[in-house]
């Protein structure tokens, strides 16, 4: 039995998806992480129900994209454990200051190969290449949704990083209200555009072209860049050079140099980051159809612009960052970004 | 040679300390994680620093409490490598739409014993009491200071809350601004006041008490309880329940109450959960002699209420916290607070 909601932290407003069950729910945290590591175990006997010819260990398939034989190459499910659902779970008000709301959304799970790899560097770049095009359908079935304010596509690699299995797949998390991060960047580009009437990304892009100093490196219309005030070494963001807010317009024909620059990316990172674990994170406007995209009910084209964020998982979050909200880096993004350069690259 | 700044994120405006050079600036994280050993391994040979007999291994003592023979019992001494400094460093600027400031303030540690001991719940009772009566002085020292508007206390204990010394110790961050975190809940603090007239942790005090579920423990004049909106599963609040807004207010009399309900507390989490690791975050008001206290300059003092937070590091931030900055906590607090209740404690 499953138990979801989304509870309102009293004083900031902060949202939590209380979500139990996954693991029957267990009396406590010692059996909780048994029975994770059954789970595990039983992937080690039954096999990986991500592979080929383990379909009927997932939910039906909501989408998918065949090869020329006919077999599937990427495929999208609903998740299993979701911490949100279509309808919601009624919640009852618990007294003031208290606030909790339904836990509506949905969540997928696309699985990037039949074959069990481990990372999208293992793909070849036309077959990642049709997996970011996958992303960007999802995001076009969810704009159609008139009930999904935002969908959020991201990727969890490796045991630092979240992941619970090891077969390359990303999630998407499809929401009615714009979360909190989104929230705050599009408030602050909407304030940059105000004063400046320029998009904060087109600017920053320009001047970090400019100055070289934290560029990693460049492939057809899109750049990759150590972020200035990046959170952990190699924090790197992805972004296009032509100001686009929604990353559901990504053509056919720029898709393949999106997938050389990552893939690449990964690559490097890979070469100076043994047992790398890493989160990618897709950054898109909210669905502008389904509601006021911004806080103030403008048009958010003019001043947002899409963007992956890569953060490889090297420093633990500690007291400091938990009760601060700021982050310490060990390492100048400008120095990060030397060494990812200075990786060979084949090709 | 150090370096170090406060850069501000172009878009958002979250704040990240970038510095550099512990490891006296290795070329690639894969030699900064090998320094990192050889720190760990330079211990093993030489001793631990925060030993007694070891003093001279840290920097100079900055205050000390000492036991009736004359040996000291708990020593402050500025931390070996602050990513503040108190004159901070020229910073140049960037170009739009980067900014970035001087990273001014002030880092101490804060050794709980002179014997090697990896946690709190090893000090006898009246020794904790003293540690605790130690942070109260060390706010009330900073709060004399002029610059300095907020001091952070806070603790990590274990591989996977960020520590990396395991001889007992806490940290002192004294900064001249209101982090984010106290920001955000100081605001959300002043608008419950508005509305209701009331300290909202005051009103959350009343109404856990009321409903009991998630109440953990309750010991003098404070109360331990899981919070409603918790992160990670066991997350755990300690708060007095009178009113008060500075932890600065602590009184000898109270204290050893405060130091029974925390190793309580702490000997209940260790027995659930197997290589326990945990941060713990005091919050208090910040000193309002030393500007304006609250964003809008009026006084904290009637609506903001000094707590602990005591977060076990159990789950993993994904992708899904990172991109979203919600959290999805797969154990209801009342399990949790239901759990640790169970927990036989001693005396």
């Amino acid at each position: 039995m499953q138990f979801s909601e989304l509870r309102i932290d009293p004083i900031v407003g902060r949202q939590v998806f209380i979500a139990e069950d996954r693991a029957g729910r267990p009396n406590d945290f010692l059996k909780l992480e048994q029975s994770e590591r059954a789970a595990v175990d039983a992937v080690a006997v039954v096999g990986c129900p991500f592979c080929a010819g383990h379909e009927k260990q997932t939910p039906e398939t909501s989408y998918a994209v065949h090869d020329a034989r006919g077999d599937w190459q990427v495929r999208v499910v609903p998740n299993k454990f979701p911490a949100v659902t279509s309808h919601g779970e009624k919640v009852v008000p618990t007294g003031l200051p208290f606030k909790v709301q339904p836990a509506i959304g949905a969540q997928e799970v696309i699985i990037e190969s039949p074959r069990h790899i481990s990372d999208i560097i293992d793909l070849s770049l036309e077959e990642f290449t049709t997996v970011l095009l996958v992303f960007r359908d999802r995001l076009r079935h969810w704009a159609d949704d008139r009930v999904t304010r935002h969908a959020l596509i991201f990727k969890n690699v490796g045991y630092a990083a979240g992941a619970s299995l090891e077969h390359a797949h990303s999630q998407v998390l499809a929401l009615p209200f714009v979360p909190r991060t989104l929230g705050e960047e599009l408030q602050g580009a909407r304030r940059f555009y105000a004063d400046h009437q320029r998009c904060v990304y087109c600017q920053l892009l320009q001047e970090e072209i400019r100055q070289g100093l934290r560029v990693v490196a460049e492939e057809g219309p899109f750049v990759a860049l150590c972020a200035y005030a990046a959170r952990q070494p190699y924090e790197t963001w992805i972004l296009p050079t032509q100001h686009a807010a929604h990353y559901g317009q990504l053509s056919e024909v720029h898709a393949p140099s999106l997938a050389k620059l990552l893939q690449q990316l990964l690559f490097r990172l890979h070469a100076l980051l043994p047992r790398l674990s890493y989160n990618l994170v897709l950054h898109t406007a909210p669905f502008e159809q389904n509601g006021d995209s911004a806080p103030n009910g403008d048009a958010v084209e003019p001043y947002y612009h899409w963007h992956w964020e890569l953060i490889p998982r090297t420093t633990k979050l500690a007291g400091l960052e938990w009760g601060t909200g700021m982050h310490v880096n060990p390492m100048a993004p400008e120095r990060a970004a030397a060494g990812l350069r200075g990786v060979r690259c084949e090709g």
